[in-house]
């Protein structure tokens, strides 16, 4: 089981998440009616330390583009990196829920965007109807290269936001595994940063199938709603969702999780640090490979995606321990 | 747990569906690669008797709107009953995935609609580019006051979307229901009868969040896995709701939980068919009760929906049997 | 000339337009940076006598979608008579423009709406994240069958839109035909009634392609021009749209022309008052007329709509005037 | 007249067109049912050497969306310039129309995009659906920067669209002054060099406000038809732009316009080719020009756009000449 590096997005679901899911199999209201789910409000605000309004969801690339929904108009833009993945791996659901609001692409080392960067950007577009305006922007954290933007770094975004009237959106797909790096409270690296909507992933992370995306803005909670059932992601047994949630928060179980993975990638780059094409942060290595030696691990039973031509991408997943990848290491360093 | 009639949407998952998904809690590739998910052609294929391609979706609501995008262009309209789920219950999904194709309501006694309804509909809309020109049709089996459409009745339609080109689309939320009454192979009330694409419920009887798209012609799959992704439906851990659906085929575990639901709602029928607004032909009454007798009935302990003024519905579950209904049934004949 | 009935669409120019074309043919700045264009808000401020912003357009269905774009969301609803020409006569124009809103037709004798009407549809609309909520009203005037809303019919339904937080748009493809009848202040049928946008016509009354989006809170100018560029609306010689607009303008010219018209259509009313199937109260009538009587007239050289069997629809032009109709009022008495 | 070098997009009206609008100002079925509208087909097939059909458009900004919208589905990309006009200068047009597909810009000196430049690009885009997949190429000829395409230039690229089944557009805003320079036939650069569908534009060179849509597959006609009017083009008057677009069909006035203002820009290339960013070969011109340079030009009445820094933007208009521009060129000389 530890043998395939792919992607945490295939990873088993963790214990006490399966077991909540038992526990919330009774009879409650259908939708977001539930207990469960009207005690998600609570429970983030709890771990924020201010009120959000928090609307459970299925996937991140849903959470991402409904977010994003709020926050921009179809006419608008949105500035992201070129890499991220609403601009690469989402196939238009920001489109589609936007309306067909403009992703920007910038440039920037690890997929890691700077307010200098972004300011570059919106300078070249003339403000009149002919160029489409920027609304918003998005950064992912931790990187799509596993790179995390520490406090000071979204603070800096932030505050360029606030300057031109842009709302902030962070993909948190991995945020858990960025957190136990930055080593800072939730609402340091979020709302205390600017950052007026999160996308707090927990799939990747040892759940199913739940997201939370944090509104630090709780008056844009009915909209949110309705665009989520319209969206076809309002579950009937929404309970289930918020199950996950729940669980995943108890005990802290989602920086336990992440711990885990953090403490493998850790563990493997620490193997083999001339290899690797970008720091490693979070739960995830990208490393100069040949063809050959990817060839030679494969022959090993490790699995992983190449990551172009002579690099490979290895993501490690909440259950992976140094135990786990010790043999990876090892076969790491013999090649 | 037998008191609550609100709506089958909100009851309990049912057994098999969740040992299910403990069985399917290994890692396995990610998204629709994993060996559930491939292997859900082959086993509706075999239910319909013809070769299907299957899209796994989490709600209903996702799988019509996809359903019908498809089959809309955005500059088209789609009929469908005045009182439809896509019409009254969707918050525009359909609007949203189609980007803009108008649903064109239809007045017909149950919910039901027949040929020359569709007929005299279609024959007032001028084929010039000023109307916007129907594409398709969308019928629900069971309709949404619990009558069920023949294979015949099917076919009467299926004949009239062939004569004018239009496509033809079940919302099947209850389709396990409509099937125990009509008494016929799937196959009899879609594909031979017409139909090109179900959206084949099983939430409502007995699953956590599954729902199976089935296309009657496997060409437009592709399409299909496109616009599902795009939609934010793509789950990444999607082997646990292609279990689901594994879970509620074996051993007609679909038919035998829609059975129940039926007698149930039968039995409470044959209590007091007085009252009964609509025939009983699936899983729900529609009642006649004033506003005193609907509150005698939830002061003892029963739930359920007003239905307008002087009338009330009640859904039947998968877990409801004879045992279950009987004390709403004393109660019911009390009044 | 005369003989041609179908619609005051494809009348001529009149003179004064056409001269200002000419006159307008000058060098200028592009779009709607030109001298013309930038007086269109005085001009109509005055007209208004309050403060408007003018957003020129080219065609009345983009006038109507735009305005509608401006006051309803993608997820929301607009109500309208179910005849209105948004609704059949204009493709899906709105549901483009607001990317998927939906109208929600009401019916009502004559297409013309009462707060009462529309009372009795929000009504029935239950306030969840379930059904599309309305956010907007739209009321045509001159109506569909040729009625006017007084002041205080529109005064009314603004008082309904104000209630329940809905924006009200009046289509005013033949508001020149209303005014003259109202013989009322154009801000006392608009803006002092409660009406937040009006589409203004002016091709039907005389000009080539010129309509004008009344705006009476201009704070919303800068959207509604955006939104006009990506409609690709935005004329690049817009010029020659604001000339059309100024030379309407210019001595009451609108006003003489909708006199013209109603005064036609006064004469062939009073001609055979037994066949009308609507109050005559703009340019329109709409007659009992059977198949053989409508092929007697056409044999006469009279050409119009047939309006479904039995009755005929027949449209007076700016430069229809008594001479021009008493040919067809003859032969209609003779009938 | 002459002074004015902002863009030929503000130019006057040439006298041809003028008295065409004259002419055309008689009674006539409205829409595009009347006999100019019915005769385009005819018109530009001959120009064409083959069957097409033309859609009239009042916009060069909506024939390219109409005609995208055509070829590429929601979920889908189209390949463009990164400065291509839709990218930067349309406000998102092809993203309404499109209702959101993407437009993947691909950088190329002189926004001249080559049929190696468009397979990199492509090669980088996994076939998944995880990724946005591309259906259309759109080119612009003349390009933004004044370049043309060869017959062969556009061959290249149109194999390269055969091959990968995307579907070629060519926005042709300039298309008369690209014609002029490769003095070719109009067939050559379009259908049989692989183009699918041609903004043929007539606005920037003489036209007042008409543009024609030409699709080389006429079966596309009747979407196209639709899709106009539900985006609010169908001008209820339209024999007034056909009318426009047989007076510049007429003598071949479109390319001894287009011949003048290419002329225009020879003389200045001429006068000053060491200060030229790109090979002249349509009716612009990009000059280095300092801004001291610039302010001493507009001190001499010569208007134009800055281009960055350090840069100017003239275009020629058809009504310039060698003497309009000559006082020009001797200025530019003097500097």
């Amino acid at each position: 089981m530890g043998m395939r590096f792919f992607s945490d997005n295939a990873a088993i679901v963790c214990p006490p998440v399966m077991e909540a899911l038992q526990a919330a199999n009774q009879v409650d209201t259908a939708y977001d009616g539930d207990a469960l789910s009207r005690d998600l409000d609570r429970a983030f605000s709890a771990l924020f330390e201010t009120d959000v309004a928090v609307i459970w969801m299925s996937t991140g690339t849903s959470a991402n583009a409904l977010a994003l929904s709020l926050f921009c108009p179809p006419y608008g833009g949105i500035f992201c990196h070129d890499e991220a993945h609403v601009m690469g791996d989402e196939c238009g659901a920001v489109e589609l829920q936007t309306h067909g609001a403009r992703l920007m692409g910038c440039a920037a080392p690890g997929a890691k965007l700077t307010a200098a960067i972004l300011a570059e950007r919106a300078n070249q577009i003339r403000p009149d109807v002919h160029r489409i305006q920027p609304h918003a922007v998005t950064i992912t954290n931790a990187t799509e290269y596993g790179l995390i933007y520490a406090p000071s770094d979204v603070a800096e975004i932030g505050d360029f936001c606030r300057e031109r009237g842009l709302r902030l959106h962070m993909d948190g797909a991995r945020f858990a595994n960025a957190i136990v790096t930055a080593d800072c409270a939730p609402a340091d690296v979020t709302w205390r940063a600017g950052v007026d909507a999160l996308s707090f992933g927990f799939t990747k992370n040892g759940a199913m199938n739940a997201e939370a995306l944090i509104l630090f803005d709780p008056a844009l909670a009915q909209e949110a709603r309705i665009r989520r059932k319209r969206a076809g992601h309002l579950l009937s047994k929404g309970r289930f969702i918020a199950a996950q949630l729940h669980a995943m928060l108890a005990n802290d179980l989602w920086l336990a999780n992440a711990r885990g993975a953090n403490a493998a990638a850790r563990l493997l780059a620490d193997a083999v640090p001339e290899r690797l094409l970008h720091p490693v942060e979070a739960n995830e290595l990208f490393l100069r490979l040949s063809a050959r030696e990817a060839a030679t691990l494969r022959g090993q039973g490790f699995d992983f995606y190449d990551w172009g031509d002579g690099a490979a991408r290895l993501v490690m997943s909440w259950n992976h321990d140094a135990a786990a990848v010790t043999p990876l290491a090892n076969a790491l360093r013999a090649l």
